[in-house]
């Protein structure tokens, strides 16, 4: 069992058939294990289902979005048949139904007492997980009992090829075939980045009176097929072990699979589950945060966590976390900023391994960066506001606007904080962990690039005597095509000082490393030596209330109060329009308040509550940034009202699970799943870990008895204990 | 035997094995019946292959295009195995080839000996046709002889649901199964427009020592399959019947499909082909035309017909033929004034009940002419640039430039000249068959609809005294947002003038149909009354030498001597871009000529000439439209050098069958395959339809013998016979 909570607060359970939400429910049940992830569809199918299963890594072109992640063959599918009456909750009678995500091992169970319309009957319960002792393996389990009906029965175990990423193909078949009784294979290679797939199964049927075996060689549809003659009182058991390797992992994946699942189908479902439920409890025992008095918030942190690490790649460094996990078509499984700003804290202090995986990533995407930034003519390293694969840009330049007409989207040009947010990763990670060979070996080389990038980005006006960054997005992207954009300008800042420091460190640990990098980035001393001038030259206004100018010319604009739209059901960009919002002192999302909550050394405890106190009424937290209300509950924590804190937070936590923004049917919301860590860890315990020995200054909700969780501090694990005296 | 023509001038030979031109000779073996219309893929299959099966009005909604023609599982699919070795010509060796496509009855026959990469060889031969007497049946025989291995030989014959438009799909999975030992089917829906279709096979296989039948169910790859021991001197024979109905013929499709493939299976694969080919001959007893003495251009000018004719609805009256009829992707299957100018002639003279169909089509959607119309403030309506299932416009906004960029595509919204070339096919058929019914049912009313159009759209200018068509693009796409276009004014005024003669023959004829017209069209007898005036006062600007100016300020436009440009292998307009283009005088493709060739009877023959002298050298008729060519070679044919005629005649006659414009992968020419007749007849023939009896004045060119072709005058068949004492 797994570690500091009541049992019910690990389960996530539906109690009825999700007839009107399946494509919400179908992400709210996702599974992974950190190499292939999928969606929670029925294994039958269901019309207008919209399962994926994503593989890390395996990207292919895409008109508009440029590359998106691979929709693979839904390992899971059976179809089973009584009679020709085809076994899908969209016809029949559903006489008893409920579904079980289990979080303590990933398993997810539905069981249904199903009528067909011609009255046969029976019980079938479904199993399965995605395996996290062996990556490339996830199982399958089916039980059909209960059986009303006496008749033909018939199983039809398929990897379906016929698989697409909604209505857009990326497969070209390459092969298929059976090996044995029991087992069969599809290879199939990605049209324009050539990625072979191998995706084996081994399926085990046991029945009483036997079974009519039949492998079907179809095209596309390798199918393995078990028909029986069924009765009242037979139970029927099955188990299926589907793997995937891709040439990514494997020169020969199609060997690889076929020769796991054999071998796995020997050891069994059960053997196979508990080696999966080791890893899984092994990952709670670091990552798990427990809040007793609030099961509400408990359970929902809980599944929030488990979804973020469903999708964090172990064993991976060329790969990141998208903007909706692995789990739906949102953004097409690119990676944005949410990774390092919003999801990466929780990893660093409790999956430092897997932390350093993702910031490995960004390493090994540096040439796509340094392309960025030449062809927008600078120096150094510019990461992509949306990056896959390569890390080039894949942010789409137009998409379709609810009219139909074409919007430009700007923010692979001018949303520029990203390469800051990959520096200020680096740096956590490097104070949390201690990592010196990282920063030696890697993190340097990005830190100065960065560095480079944002000196050639600064723009020198005599007549201000400040450096300018011109023309961009900041966090908040109601307004675009800004100057110094505060948040922009302050990371920059951050940036050029923080490089000092690697410098120094660079220089004294390992000069040879430092000379290297100097003639690797074709950088000169000088050149390194002007960034911390530079950074103080960087304009910033701040009124003398002390509440700093989102950027240059926005304490000019419109303000409305917010109450007057009430009540509204969509964002104020929607209300307004894309060029009329820019015309208000609304925001997206915390954008200063973000700035002060990642620089919160730098400014003084009063000027934070007072610009808190100024943006929060003008920040769209309802229906603007899914990113916005983990930042504000954490920072209303601190400085703030804790009631207020806690309602957002619950909001928060319930994104997905109650689709509270509609659009969970895209995926999981992977940057609010990842920092409600934060506004727990960081907001209400109040952990601090600027110098010396982490500490906490808890302010808890009303009604929190105790809040647990560890860190990883310089590879010691830390547990932290918040009792009950400390609620406000 | 069809009439008129050599043998061999009826068939169309490869010799050898189209390695590096697939795509290409996909699109020219095309098949059809008018239904439906497949490409010649192999039945095999071939790695890259693009086989589509495109069924009449089966439209679905897609990006950008808007709607397309959607693809249909591949009918004439067939697997073979050797052991385990596929045959397909992407491995192994070809010991020989050939492919015959007959055009006296639409059979596609190809056979190959093949060697297996390990040795096993045989010779299989496939026969193929798309059947004329039935409509929805295709069938498919097969051969395999000479075997030269002995071994398990297996026979896959497949409705392969897994369908695509290239990587785009569009079918929702709804049923199959089999019917018996020997059929199976596959019920499909069209996603967005809910079109049902029902495609079954009934397969006969025939071999000395038997086989095992199995049937496998795999979703969608419904697959019938024949197990055999093969030896050495064995012959194995086999045929498949395949029909297609979708909810657009009958409410079940399916039920439909199913019960004719198996009865059309029982009447046999020679049966069915002999119907088939007494409707071809019939078709060819009205529309072949010979031309002896020039063995290229018979052969070649038949294979256009031929395709014109696989791809003309004989038993539709709401589809029409799309710009690359049903043969590919290019233009998605849409409708263009190509229809109506190009192909239209050749069938009113030849085949005018199908011409009807055609004509029917834009009766049947003028509900989405008018909504276009009123969409951009005008009264009538408006036929769309691109036309598909309803008539509204389906023209993209925007497409992909080369370097990924977008380009506004303007010809939906500005050229307009598409609805007078709608009701000068009208005229056209009227005069030709004398069908009075059609006019006072149908063609009055898009004829008055049109005339509401051009009057509405007319701009009074005091200062002129004239009325102007400001913005538009005519035939000469090059030069886009262009006032006072002389075609788009000429064919406004004609139309105009045309409804004078319309009212009044209604008027006479059917003054009750006249009433109730006004009155369905909400058209007073004043507005009607004005047409004739606002037609004479129509801008048009002819120069003092008899030059009509193409637009308002074409003669101000830099002239460059097309030959200082030469060699080259691009359209002038890639040569220059879209915006640079326009700043010269060349030209797309005919404009004033085009003016000039349907309005000949408005122009005096020295006019003409001196236009056509202008023009000629500014056109681009190498690489500008592919519309081109044609209409300057019937020019060329009567008031020009006969020789340049024949020139230009011949190698539009080889646009498809060798590919000259590079784009022959994406479908058939189908206005070159149209107009190639019109040289012919109106261009060589000088045939003369103006008034009374309809009269020739050959100008035949060197070595040309004899032409024959008959036409349709006043339901009578009037055959020509012109010998060489007319060649020049």
């Amino acid at each position: 069992m797994a570690p500091n909570a009541p049992i019910e607060n690990w389960i996530f359970r539906e109690i009825a058939f999700p007839k009107d939400h399946y494509s919400h429910k179908e992400t709210v049940f996702t599974i992974g294990n950190g190499y292939f992830s999928s969606r929670g569809g029925f294994e039958e199918g269901y019309p207008g289902e919209n399962a994926t299963t994503f593989v890390h890594g395996v990207f292919n072109d895409v008109p508009i979005f440029k590359t998106e992640l691979v929709n693979f063959p839904k390992w899971y599918s059976l179809r089973i048949l009584f009679e020709d009456e085809e076994f899908n909750l969209g016809a029949g009678k559903i006489l008893d139904y409920y579904r079980d995500l289990n979080m303590a091992n990933g398993l997810l169970t539905r069981r249904v007492t199903w009528q067909s319309p011609q009255g046969r009957q029976a019980t079938i319960q479904f199993e399965r997980f995605m395996d996290m002792a062996n990556i490339h393996h996830a199982a399958l389990r089916f039980c059909i009992y209960d059986i009303c009906f006496e008749g033909r029965l018939s199983i039809q175990a398929a990897i379906p090829g016929v698989v697409s990423n909604e209505r857009y193909r990326h497969w070209r078949h390459i092969n298929q075939g059976s090996c044995g009784e029991n087992s069969s294979f599809l290879e199939l290679k990605t049209m324009n980045t050539g990625i072979r797939a191998g995706i084996s199964q081994a399926v085990h049927v046991s029945v009483d009176n036997g079974y009519q075996y039949a492998y079907w060689d179809a095209q596309w549809m390798p199918t393995q097929t078990y028909l029986m003659e069924a009765k009242p009182g037979d139970r029927i058991e099955g188990s299926k072990h589907s793997v995937v390797y891709t040439s990514r992992d494997v020169d020969q994946p199609v060997s690889h699979a076929v020769k796991e699942a054999t071998s796995l189908l020997k050891i069994g479902f059960d053997q196979t589950l508990r080696e999966n439920q080791k890893v899984w409890t092994s990952l709670w025992e670091d990552s798990n945060v427990t809040i007793e008095g609030d099961d509400l918030a408990d359970r929902a942190l809980r599944y929030n966590l488990f979804q973020v690490l469903v999708a964090a790649p172990r064993q991976d460094e060329t790969v990141s976390i998208g903007a909706k996990t692995l789990s739906g078509y949102g953004y097409r499984g690119h990676v944005f900023w949410d990774t390092e700003i919003f999801i990466l804290p929780f990893l660093i202090y409790t999956q430092p391994k897997i932390a350093k995986n993702l910031l490995m990533y960004r390493y090994n995407t540096l040439p796509g960066a340094r392309i960025k930034a030449k062809e927008q003519g600078f120096e150094g390293a510019m990461f992509a506001w949306e990056s896959a694969a390569t890390g080039e840009e894949v942010t789409p330049k137009w998409v379709t606007g609810p009219e139909g007409d074409l919007v430009r989207v700007w923010c692979g040009d001018i949303e520029q904080h990203i390469t800051a947010d990959v520096v200020y990763a680096i740096k956590q990670y490097w104070q949390a962990t201690g990592d010196d060979a990282f920063i030696k070996n890697y993190g340097a080389e990005i830190v100065f690039s960065a560095a480079q990038f944002y000196a050639s980005r600064l723009e020198w006006q005599p007549d201000t005597g400040s450096y300018h960054i011109r023309d961009v997005i900041g966090p908040d992207e109601y307004h675009e095509h800004v100057n110094d954009n505060a948040f922009t300008n302050l990371m920059a800042m951050w940036v050029l000082e923080f490089s000092k420091q690697i410098y120094h460190w660079l220089i004294t640990e390992s000069p040879k490393t430092y000379t290297a990098l100097l003639k690797k980035l074709n950088l000169t001393k000088q050149a390194l030596g002007s960034w911390p001038e530079m950074a103080s030259k960087i304009a910033l206004h701040v009124r003398d209330d002390g509440i700093i100018e989102q950027f240059a010319g926005y304490f000019d604009l419109e303000r409305i109060d917010q109450e007057t739209l009430e009540p509204r059901d969509q964002s104020l960009q929607s209300i307004y329009g894309i060029e009329g919002v820019q015309q208000y002192q609304f925001i997206k999302q915390p954008d200063v308040v973000m700035a002060l909550y990642l620089l919160r050394g730098w400014f003084d405890r009063q000027q934070i509550i007072e610009n808190l106190a100024f943006f929060t009424p003008r920040t769209d937290l309802s229906y603007g940034s899914s990113l916005g209300p983990s930042i504000q509950a954490t920072m209303l924590a601190r400085y703030g009202d804790v009631e207020e804190a806690k309602a957002l937070f619950l909001s928060t936590l319930l994104t997905d699970l109650e689709n509270n923004r509609g659009n969970t049917p895209d995926g999981i919301h992977a940057a609010s799943a990842g920092a409600v860590w934060q506004v727990t860890v960081f907001g209400f315990s109040g952990l601090k870990l600027s110098e010396g020995e982490p500490d906490i200054s808890p302010r808890l909700p009303q009604g929190w008895k105790r809040v647990r969780f560890n860190i990883y501090w310089k590879n010691r694990k830390i547990p932290f204990d918040i009792n009950q005296k400390y609620a406000l």
